[in-house]
């Protein structure tokens, strides 16, 4: 099993944070995605998408996208369970990482990649050249900030963004929230809960990962 | 069991595929989106994220997500299995479920979205409004453009989009197709593999769901 990884990309610590909480060690290999090593020859054979996280398993199959991966995981190490334990807990956790995901995530993407300098060109991530559109960079600060007032009111009475237990859903929360950061969006002093969250999960030895 | 649904709308249809795929009949109850129902406080008790498909349980558990409701159809329901058999198969349908969202659904959504006359104001679903960005609907019709070239060459050697059997990964790649039809971007003559796709998969009796 291989794990490509790059240290400084979000998509790829939701995968680290994950496996550190189960104690997982991935072998890792480290792709150079500020010198373009995801456009080189030898990774598009690997994953013609450019990406990365990539999980790639001994008979070379390869799981290409974060989620995926962790879903992998969870079925080989199921303890602690960090997608639900049964049937209705893995569906309300993955809807809820999925609007997450929509609403946090992508937002915080649109923000961030459609600004950042040295991003002109490259607003997505994958094989093709997208240039920045500003508007589209406004829209993912107002929706960050939407989200934020949405996850404050939800952990007003849960320990958790899922409930009683950590899961996949802090994990993307928390990953977003350090990408939201780099496009200057902080938690508002108002949202206490979602504050104490934080302060909670980013103690986590996980959150170094 | 109540399904929450919306005829004309992609993102319940793909459930509705996956159940008919399955043999399994939901008790169906129509949410009229383009009359704002999705806004009335009696839908917004079930959902607060005003949009559908929504599948509730007997014990008032709301699952929220089209992906999410699947997952938990298979789970219950495992045959004829649409999201893989095992780990390894789980992990690579749904990551590549899910990268056909990305470039995909996504970006029909996109090019369909911030141009609709009727979706004014509305670019996104959801409770929030945001103005259309006509950018973001070049921007989409141009991913879609890639997106056809990219899934024409991946059908070249494949009968399904993840291999030999028919998945998830098919139905969201239909329903994104229709979607774009509505943006006008129609499958191109030189993508001989996808119309043979598309014409065997849009024959199938479950996608008239």
């Amino acid at each position: 099993m291989k794990f490509y990884d790059c240290s400084t990309a979000p998509s790829p610590r939701r995968v680290r944070i994950f496996a550190a909480e189960k104690g997982i060690a991935l072998p890792t290999v480290q792709v150079d995605l500020r010198n373009g090593e995801q456009f080189t020859p030898a990774f598009r054979a690997i994953n013609p998408d450019c990406t990365v996280p990539v999980l790639q398993l001994d008979d070379g199959t390869v799981i290409a996208d974060a989620v995926a991966i962790c879903g992998y995981l969870e079925e080989l190490h199921p303890d602690p369970p960090l997608m639900g334990s049964n049937p209705q807990e893995r569906a309300v956790v993955t809807a809820l990482n999925r609007q997450i995901e929509r609403d946090g995530f992508f937002a915080a993407m649109d923000a961030f990649r459609n600004t950042a300098k040295g991003l002109k060109g490259r607003a997505l991530p994958g094989p093709h050249d997208y240039e920045q559109i500003p508007d589209l960079a406004a829209r993912g600060r107002v929706r960050v900030e939407h989200f934020f007032r949405a996850m404050d009111a939800r952990l007003d009475d849960r320990a958790f963004v899922a409930g009683t237990r950590f899961t996949i859903a802090d994990i993307s929360t928390l990953v977003l929230i350090d990408l939201a950061g780099r496009a200057k969006l902080t938690l508002p002093e108002a949202c206490a809960n979602l504050r104490r969250w934080h302060r909670e999960v980013a103690a986590r030895p996980s959150a170094s990962a």
